[in-house]
């Protein structure tokens, strides 16, 4: 049984935190969180505090906190030589302090607060900055997940950016439809199975093999007429054009 | 039992054509492609014709061929006022010779060659030059799908734009996220669970609710880290820049 404190009660602690109370594997032993608030409003049954000084002992600590915090938060733990973790795709190991045994606990995943997720399929990117710290981290990845990769700083940093374009750009892109459907009085609904779709095809092949649309195709009569349609949507052209631009240099404008 | 004759043997056709075969409701009479190679790749065991002369009576002719041919072969047929009907969603109902009774029979998908799809969750957006054509077209659509949309051409046009957001825009981002993994040796399987979670999400919330990472949180931190690993990519680069500023349009920039 692995011994955890959870240090956070946003997102991705609370998601956490329930993945780790369901596993037989794990148990949390405590709850932190600077302020009170974040506490009272979890359904956490143990022990919960907002003082560093109030940590218990473990067999890690997991920071999941917003990045620019988490420096601050490993530099305030009363202890020394234990394995503190944090949870962040974009955020070093080494920018935590060198006082505890660091390591990184990065869940590729998008969390909202009212989500059920199956974290059995979550990728858990491990790194630990000591080799005999990896055998822990690897256990408490085993007990919530089936898919564990281990990757460096470096190489997460990328991946973070790379999840970035697929699912906070791609958001975004949903949300440009949203307007549109909208403004033109049609059901947002209707765009779901065209959505699912899409994001199911690529499992199957690269996405380079499954572009399709005006742009792949250099339909430059179709481009014409979608760029007038958004002619009152200055920030929407811009991307219909830019994104057409990106497509085309990848795939090389073909002639007709 | 509806008789319909399939002009066209891309992704489109294929796929419609298949779907019209299963059908109890439907039956295919005849397929047409303006070149044999194409009626010669297809399995459909019917008759089959590169000649518009040799073109059989039906209660509807279904035009699924490139946006920039539908207005030329309209004008080919060798019949009036018959009912024919185009699948684009970017095409007028006006934009088809007048000597028939034109309708529209857009299905709202993405269709690539080797896939199977569940037509039924298709959505099918239908228009009618004449009301009392628009029964005919209504039950060819219930003979495959559960979700019919009566949609005019004018807004047909702005759901087929929001469409090449969502599925053709998005999909080039899936292409981005492949490239940025490629290029680090890390695995593009890695990113599905995130890329499927961000499609499953907006099921349940409207995109904006949805909306997560650093653009929408304004870290500027991560942005600019970000932006630094993208300096040799120039094109990504600008993507990255212009969605975030889109994001950060949308929901106002959050002062830290």
């Amino acid at each position: 049984m692995i011994r955890i404190v959870i240090l956070g009660t946003g997102n991705v602690a609370t998601h956490l935190l329930k993945a780790f109370v369901a596993s037989p594997k794990t148990e949390v032993i405590q709850l932190y969180n600077r302020n009170q608030k974040g506490l009272d409003e979890t359904d956490f049954k143990g022990h919960k505090t907002t003082a560093t000084e109030e940590l218990l002992e473990a067999d890690c600590y997991l920071i999941a906190i917003p990045d620019d915090a988490i420096a601050e938060l490993s530099s305030l733990l009363p202890f020394k030589n234990r394995l503190v973790l944090h949870t962040s795709g974009s955020v070093a190991i080494t920018d935590m302090d060198s006082k505890n045994r660091r390591g990184v606990f990065y869940p590729l995943q998008t969390f909202s607060k009212n989500r059920n997720l199956d974290f059995s399929e979550i990728p858990i990117c491990v790194e630990t900055e000591n080799a005999q710290d990896l055998t822990l981290v690897k256990k408490l990845g085993n007990a919530i997940s089936n898919q564990q990769f281990e990757i460096n700083s470096d190489k997460r940093k990328q991946l973070h950016l790379a999840a970035v374009f697929v699912c906070n750009f791609v958001n975004h892109l949903y949300q440009v439809g949203f307007e549109i459907t909208s403004k033109n009085e049609l059901p947002f609904s209707i765009l779901i199975p065209l959505i699912q779709e899409t994001a199911q095809k690529i499992k199957e092949a690269s996405p380079a093999e499954m572009q399709t649309g005006p742009a792949k195709r250099n339909d430059q009569k179709t481009m014409e007429k979608h760029l007038l349609l958004l002619n009152e949507e200055p920030l929407q052209k811009q991307l219909y054009k830019l994104i057409s631009e990106a497509i085309q240099q990848t795939y090389g404008r073909k002639e007709l």
